[in-house]
């Protein structure tokens, strides 16, 4: 199987793409920019839920579920919001045989459709907060596609929170940047820079958003999560006014977040080889594989004694698996697991029971050596978690590495070469991520970006105190630190 | 808040509905037929998929995700899918600003779209069998809609599995049958009658549909889940054709199965009473609630004596609350937490800590009873135990007492009384389920259900064997014993 892979020095977006159909976590569908998240992606899906699912009971939220379908005139009452939506909807016409008075769009977001009903639900501060998020799908229809990374229908939660206070709100919008950066890297073993968006980047309806921001092993930057503070717009939008502990009449504020299957597509980016997967072990479906090696005399003790081993391992907490298919050989074994990105391999063959021991493989790395069978369950989440933390440091180590000052427009440039275009084989890709100092103009922003496709990323958090200096674009004063790269 | 329930003995409907969103479970939303699914709505759900979705992978299953939309034209490739269907599709006609070449729908269900992948999927019996399943939702548009029972749009998981013979794909029908009809019974209190559907009554596109069936306190049936053998007709329709053991090609062998958040609707109908919600306390979001009573001077130490129990509760494994809000008085909230269906409240005044106690009372049967505090956690744990075991074995008894044999037309429609409208606020409903035997021709049933709206709900799988007599509708000899009932 191994030989399907393009490697990443010929065609690093090829690569991708046979890795995702391969590994057997997606596959296109007949409906043009739809994916379907095949079982093996979707497990992977189900752990990034539950991660943040978790986290986001623990910060006081409740899931629900709203309609799929919103009226066109709902769109429409946030200028923002509808300009920033209206050409990637779909729009449902007819209805059980016969033609709708008002066109329902599939909800590309929900905020219109919640707000409307939190104007049915708030009337005092005593019913806020309201901390709602729900897990689904929405579509955007989108002209150019790549599985899991840009699909027209894609898996996502969105909460969307109510607020007594600017400031309360303003609170909820960097608790869960923060609720997402910490599932980001601990989870998922992606290293990510935390930041504000530039105006022209953020959220269409949105007073400002922030997110996580992740490099690629292209050195492409991937937005991976982002949380908007949204003010009063949906509040003044759908009229959603509130008695106020002093009696009186306010807006409601609020704050919307949203991480996607894109994440998926993202782990997969970071951390896989020319091999196929590799798989954070916190996200893979099968953490350990056993690949019993026999003839056919001493087929038997192998496998009883493989057994033996499984059940250990499940008992220590290893979701462990025993390849038995007796129609594969173990080198094809091999390959298929390490495609697959199971993070540990253990190989058993009578030479090996008989001196107790067993082979055992790191995914990430490669390494193989022979560990006693006694010990094996304990030094397998032992393996597991320095896998974890190597996945994790590894990238962090790539983006340092990749990562470059820049104090002029010469140097920027000079960084990040020709574009070689998004979709083209680029056999090793120029530039990363470039920080440098901006006055904070839009213009100086979009001028960069049409010539170069490289645009800023985000404002890291930790990094604006004090920035002086000037500008690296346009010379003028600068107001902020800007982290530059071209992105997904 | 009791007071704005409608009771069961003037409105049946009205008091349902005033349950639903009295206890927040759902509300209305702008879009016609479409419901929001509240926090404590979705909380129940959540543990109702977490019941089956543990079954379903402990029985090998898979979850996935297909995509939304479907293609008109798939839908008509399976004749009688495509008559079932086409009257409640919503179509989607426009997409990002252009109209479509083809029409898509969204889902109404997934079998198409499914099979269409399943071709590329399977070549070989050494492929088979696939056993995936999605949780989603779906569209059907409807004409009157009820919360919960009968919406547009609603949640459900629908699996979808491909085997290499007839026998495996019967098997795997009756294996999720069993599946539902446990989680029914065990989790949801629900006693179920599993049973065949009729020719008329089965699945658009299934050679056999088989159901499990409950009894609301209206008497009337509630359809809880089905479970399809489809046969041949979606593998010949999407030629879906693989290599067999011995060398030949054979079409895929189907079967799909469904549950919904009209579950929801069947826990409300079957257990509640008039004042508000009883839950099953698998489901209930919260098991037991704590209600300090104080005064001033008493305050401090009734409220660290209540979150001392709670604690021990939670340790216990309890999911339980203390209720602190100061701006509301105990009465309050007695009313209150019945309406919402807690399980379990647990009442704390001074006087009960300094003997030790605390009053516990019972939502299933109101019973009332002051208990020593010391061995609380262990005693609620088996109280609520004790509440599971009687709103099953309660609603089991209300069925039996509700069913009657019937062995000629005229005792049937004596046993229904006149059709009062299914919207009508029936003071007293008539009937129940009635068992007769029954000699298979769609045409005696046809003209039953138009007299009365009684239709054969099912033929009890455990109740055919040597099935003797005649047909209590038309007396030629019969074949089968029916359940017949108006139903939801």
């Amino acid at each position: 199987m191994a030989e399907k892979i393009t490697p990443r020095s010929v065609d690093y977006s090829q690569w991708y793409i046979d890795i995702v159909l391969n590994a057997k976590l997606a596959d296109y569908s007949p409906v043009k920019g739809c994916m379907v998240v095949r079982p093996r992606g979707y497990a992977i899906w189900e752990r990034i839920q539950a991660a943040y699912d978790k986290r986001f009971k623990e910060t006081g939220h409740q899931n629900c579920y709203f309609p799929m379908l919103i009226p066109m005139s709902f769109l429409q009452k946030e200028k923002d919001h509808v300009k920033g939506f209206k050409p990637e909807l779909a729009v449902v016409t007819h209805g059980g045989g016969e033609e709708l008075d008002e066109p329902l769009c599939v909800r590309p977001t929900s905020e219109t459709i919640i707000w409307s009903m939190y104007k049915n639900w708030i009337q005092s501060y005593r019913d806020l907060p309201l901390l709602y998020n729900q897990w689904c799908s929405v579509l955007r229809w989108e002209k150019r596609t790549r599985l899991f990374l840009r699909t027209a229908e894609f898996l996502w939660q969105e909460g969307h929170t109510a607020h007594e206070t600017e400031q309360d709100a303003v609170e909820e919008t960097m608790r869960m940047l923060d609720v997402y950066r910490e599932v980001a890297e601990q989870v998922l073993c992606l290293p990510v820079i935390a930041g504000r968006k530039s105006e022209s980047e953020k959220f269409a309806g949105a007073v400002a958003t922030y997110c996580i921001e992740a490099m690629m092993q292209d050195k492409k930057a991937l937005q991976a999560g982002t949380s908007h503070f949204l003010g009063q717009n949906f509040g003044k939008a759908f009229d959603v006014q509130f008695q106020t502990r002093e009696g009186k009449l306010d807006y409601a504020w609020a704050t919307s977040w949203g991480v996607s299957t894109r994440l998926i597509g993202a782990v997969i980016m970071t951390h896989s080889d020319d091999k196929g997967l590799v798989l954070p072990p916190e996200l893979a479906p099968e953490q350990a594989v056993i690949v019993p090696i026999y003839k056919t005399e001493t087929k038997a003790a192998v496998l009883a004694y493989c057994e033996k081993l499984l059940g250990e391992l499940k008992t220590a907490g290893v979701r462990a698996i025993l390849d038995g298919d007796e129609s594969k050989s173990p080198g094809w074994k091999f390959a298929e697991h390490e495609m697959n990105g199971v993070p540990l391999r253990i190989e058993i063959g009578p030479r090996d029971m008989e001196a107790g021991k067993a082979m055992v493989a790191r995914r990430d790395t490669g390494e193989k050596a022979p560990l006693e069978v006694a010990g094996l369950p304990a030094k397998a989440v032992e393996l597991l978690a320095a896998i974890q933390k190597n996945l994790y440091e590894k990238a962090k180590a790539f983006r340092i590495e990749n990562t470059k000052p820049v104090a002029s427009r010469e140097e920027l440039l000079a960084f990040y070469g020709k574009d070689q275009g998004e979709e083209a084989g680029t056999a090793v890709a120029t530039g990363g991520f470039a920080e440098g100092r901006w006055c904070g103009d839009g213009t100086c922003e979009a001028a960069l970006k049409a010539e170069t496709k490289v645009t800023i990323r985000c404002l890291p958090l930790d990094r604006q105190e004090g920035v002086g200096g000037n500008c690296c674009l346009c010379g003028k004063p600068a107001k902020h630190l800007a982290v530059f790269a071209r992105n997904y």
